[in-house]
């Protein structure tokens, strides 16, 4: 059995998840390729738009968080996917250098009223740095439970 | 003037964004590197997951939603980014080969209390497999008005 099955998400457990360092050129290869507006890959565009420098497409930021949600937690667990979130948001850009905190807290969890075997878990995702909240998301995890 | 702005994303106007074909080897290499979960990048595991096969990260099917969202508007508009949202999901997984259905559709859109040059569209993002729906997203984006 994984360390982490659904009834060790209780309310209110806090995943600090460590830190990430947002890398220029990994920022701008993925915004190239999946999210290439111009202050998401070009250094001037973005000087002149409202983020005030080259910054992160949201999805990296996203997916930066994902990874270490995956070491930090899913790795360990009985996850069985998520179906989804009820709110996403990217408060503050990502900008290259950035040292970022992530982490997941456990917001709620009950157990699923069709799959007796499932539980699912209200997790609230956090990319931080410093005060700045750069990626904050609500969503639902679905966990394995103890036999 | 960019084709697209505020005053063009009228309620209920539909953006088709063509079809994406998803791509085996580029959808492992990005679970790998953001969302290593087993069914993610191992055949055999995806087969004895819940999801029947080796599937993509919903990330990666909200990746090529985004680049297909700013081929198809974005890179023609006024726009200044996105905040967020308010629902994601991604009710069916998306496997290898599957050739899918962009679009995006207008919810609604408001000008903006605080910066007079701005606009804001809700939107709701769609990939569609047929009938499946692969991806779903209700978020805002923020344009600049015509002057």
């Amino acid at each position: 059995m994984p360390e982490l099955a659904f009834e060790d998400f209780t309310s209110g457990r806090v995943f600090d998840l460590g830190t990430v360092t947002a890398d220029r050129d990994e920022m701008v290869e993925f915004a190239r390729r999946f999210d290439p507006q111009p202050f998401h890959v070009d250094e001037e565009a973005g000087r002149r738009s409202v983020f005030g420098g080259l910054c992160a497409s949201g999805w990296f930021t996203s997916c930066l968080w994902m990874r270490a949600f995956v070491d930090g937690v899913l790795s360990k667990s009985t996850s069985q996917g998520s179906p989804g979130g009820t709110e996403f948001g990217w408060p503050r850009p990502m900008f290259p250098g950035d040292v970022v905190q992530a982490q997941a807290v456990v917001i709620g969890a009950r157990e699923s009223r069709t799959r007796l075997t499932l539980g699912l878990v209200e997790l609230r995702a956090e990319m931080l740095r410093g005060e700045d909240v750069l990626f904050r998301s609500v969503f639902t995890g679905m966990f394995g439970r103890r036999a």
